[in-house]
């Protein structure tokens, strides 16, 4: 039942600390039979961690000052009339012709307020409903990458079936909560419809809430149609209970895009959560110092906000937090950085002196899922866990600086992610666990294994993890010295190997079809 | 002098948000002269983050007093008798026969008291003397793995030649503060004088404080009367000056051995610090439930602490904690994982309890320098920043478990220790910072590459990593798309290439090899 091999461990220096047993083969108890990859269950997570305050409450000030000092004084540029004239009606100067739009310190500060600091999102399974803002913590999967790799195929333009499997790897995953926009891009689907089979993709093959892409209007009704079939509910009680999520994107420096607007509004329109996320790389997109970069995001962030919540007062906004650095050597993007980290650390303070529900992102630069991939992304999700960040945008499959969804990476980061909620998981301190009884039958010298404390909990004592390989070195060898990636590879095709479509009514998913077959109709299909 | 060939980055979802510049060789500025590899500059860190508090106030107390009824009714084994006669002399209850000693919690707490909360070590180079306790962070070399591996040799035993290029690599990185007992074993050498060539590399090799063995009396009064000559000063003179410090296992459950009591002994004779570090690994020398494991820590920790302060009053010493879990399927440890990360930030919780300085590790139980050695290496660091620990062990270097030094994970967690002090460099806002004239500059959709503001602060804005490889993905392919690890690889071996021996005066030096010489002589080499 216990180990045998496993010899006194014992000396100075630690040196003989980690002699692992050498004989495990001829020891080991016989191996589980290949079956479901053991996760932890699904479960809403809550962040008891206090944030890290890098910035005082003088410094947060200061950065809200310089932030309303640019609204009030340079603007953002809002390119949609429609957009234009409810910025007027409410009390901001607006501009046509330059389509500038300059607000007041007290107007941005009264209409960011109406927003809710919490909201609930629903999935077509209660059981998969979630919540946004307080100490909720919610991971997603990676959005919108152009490519997909796995170690077998390298990588290679995303397609409608990589999509698929990617959504049906989030499904098979209990810690990825909630879809992106996109896990890849499927590039061999044409281009104006290919919006209804991703949404038709989410709503058969998962049972997550979803995100949906916020360019011009169609694609968001059509997202929100097919939420409401799938749900069972009408556009009415879509409103009352959002079930699309999206994010925007403001095209740092100070602009915002009519198609973005649009489908912002759309959104809006059904009252339906919108994460509003400028894209301060600092260096390129905003100012070199980290201070400026945020004090810019903070700044766009806060007069798209106020605009949301002129629309439409009380909509669910989140406040999104993108700031990194660029490499002042080749221009290229980074992530996961020390400025990454500070960034979305001192941005969680922003958000919160907003009461608002706030995102930031699990991400990294590296071109493979190597040891840079790993530590970049444990960086960042650090930097998330103690910056106090809700939405884990990005959760798990990131790699290359967003330009790639990977499987393995997806693995991985789901690992890490379990990892994170078992750290958060509350310790429980009473007599069974001080286990005095199990020091006393141990005895000095003697070994754990046997003792009763042990055997009525060995089974579900750790966290045991999907991808890390803890065998010795030997065994490791001559198991083909397999990487983390490696193991990740075998995971995520066992995983679609085992994949069950959650259950769907006939009439729903017969409406579902229907609905994308006459859009299609509709559309006309288009190839760019 | 600006990257050109970095295109718009907008749309939504962040679809496009890292189109990197395709054509960087066209357009990067010259390639500096590959020269000594950019660092942080040399610097004593102070963590400025509030810990973690994974335990209530009232769970640390019940920690604390369930360890304190394990020394009263259970004790610890010291199996010298030197020390029980301390342990006797100074109200404790020792049965000579069977070696275990039971201390009345009054007692245990009037005597750890008795340690400083703070004190400071010097080096022969008295620009890297080093703070402990306080808020005082310190990141040591990997200490004492029989094997060492790099990308051409791969794995195998340790060499003298091995130890001192390890040696050379600490001393040529910034920000790797101190050594470990020994950044590998050289297997070579014999027996019982490897002690004197060790301290001898490292007392000319580098310029660092050092760890020495304390396994009985030799090599130690070996080790301080070395760092007496290195250091040009009397035993007297380094008695008010701690230069020799060193870490002792207690040989859980609950005993230490001769050899360790000796060499401590003999440690705090001189008053050098000791950490005491219990060997407490869930499930196999502690109970299965973490809590029980850092309960027996601290009745250890406490135990042997206590006897310190009956020996030498007021020597300084560290509260140790290493409690990790083994996985209970094949008995192997696992580090890094989440019960390694509470253990050690609860530990923080029990050091700071008693004013302790506090020492915990960077640890991984990869066989690789894989994503696994990188992410579990993380956590291992984020646990021990957010525990408050001081000493940072192993900090740079540990792989297997602490089964190999590796060449390459020296350099990856040196590059992750500076982009750590680099996350706890505090903000500064102010007009310049919050970079406001360079947004009204660079203007509306523009970009900030050429913004007065950019220019003047591009070359140090940003952290320069060793490691990591941001080029895009054609870039990295036709490089012929190397890991991190051959990126570590290629800069250990350019810092060894470039590597210089810190200043020695001939007159110390001729005493070291004369010293050496002559304990050789008199030890006779004995190889086993």
């Amino acid at each position: 039942m216990f180990p045998v091999g496993f010899g006194r461990l014992s000396g100075t220096g630690e040196r003989t600390l980690t002699a692992r047993p050498k004989s495990r083969r001829r020891n080991r108890r016989p191996v589980r039979t290949p079956s479901a990859i053991k996760q932890l269950p699904w479960g809403a997570l809550r962040n008891p961690f206090t944030p890290i305050e890098l910035l005082s409450a003088d410094q947060v000030e200061a950065i809200h000052h310089a932030s309303l000092r640019i609204l009030r004084d340079m603007g953002l540029e809002f390119m949609s009339a429609e957009a234009l004239d409810v910025l007027r009606r409410e009390g901001a100067e607006v501009d046509r012709d330059t389509q500038i739009v300059k607000f007041d310190p007290d107007l941005v500060e009264e209409f960011v307020s109406k927003a809710p600091s919490e909201f609930e999102m629903v999935s077509r399974n209660r059981d998969r409903n979630l919540k946004f803002g307080g100490n909720n913590l919610i991971f997603s999967l990676v959005s919108s990458p152009p490519n997909v790799s796995d170690l077998d195929n390298g990588r290679r333009p995303g397609t409608y079936e990589d999509q698929c499997n990617l959504i049906r790897l989030m499904h098979s995953l209990n810690t990825v909560h909630m879809a992106g926009i996109t896990p890849v891009e499927a590039m061999d689907l044409p281009v104006n419809s290919r919006h209804l089979d991703l949404v038709h993709a989410y709503l058969t093959l998962s049972d997550r809430v979803f995100s949906a892409r916020a360019i011009g209007r169609e694609r968001i009704t059509d997202a929100i149609d097919m939420a409401c079939i799938a749900g069972g509910i009408t556009r009415d009680e879509l409103v009352t209970q959002p079930g699309v999520y999206t994010n925007i994107n403001i095209n740092s420096p100070r602009r915002v895009d009519n198609e973005l607007l649009t489908g912002m509004m759309e959104m809006m329109a059904y009252r339906q959560p919108v994460a509003v996320t400028p894209f301060t790389l600092a260096g390129a997109m905003s100012p070199v110092t980290l201070v400026g970069s945020l004090t810019q995001q903070n700044a766009e962030a806060l007069g798209v906000l106020a605009f949301s919540q002129m629309h439409s007062p009380g909509t669910p906004v989140i406040y999104g937090g993108f700031t990194s650095n660029v490499d002042m050597k080749s221009g290229s993007p980074a992530f996961g950085t020390p400025e990454y980290v500070k960034g979305t650390i001192a941005g969680g303070q922003l958000a919160r002196r907003y009461r608002l529900p706030y995102r930031s992102s699990n991400v990294n630069a590296a071109n493979s899922v190597d040891a840079q991939s790993a530590y970049e992304s444990q960086m960042a999700l650090w930097a998330n866990i103690m910056g106090g960040v809700n939405i884990v945008w990005h959760g798990a499959g990131w790699l290359e600086g967003g330009l790639t969804s990977s499987f393995e990476k997806v693995i991985i980061d789901a690992d890490n992610l379990q990892m994170m909620s078992e750290i958060m998981r509350p310790m429980i301190v009473d007599e069974s666990t001080l286990g005095l009884q199990a020091i006393e039958e141990a005895g000095i010298g003697g070994h754990f294994f046997g003792t009763a404390h042990t055997i009525e909990r060995y089974e579900n004592a750790f966290y045991e993890p999907m991808v890390s390989d803890w065998r010795n070195f030997e065994s490791w060898e001559e198991a083909g010295s397999p990487s983390a990636a490696e193991h990740a590879n075998r995971i995520w095709k066992q995983l679609l190997a085992e994949y069950e479509p959650p259950a769907m009514s006939p009439d729903r998913r017969e409406a579902l079809d229907e609905f994308v077959a006459r859009r299609k109709d509709e559309i006309g299909e288009q190839t760019w």
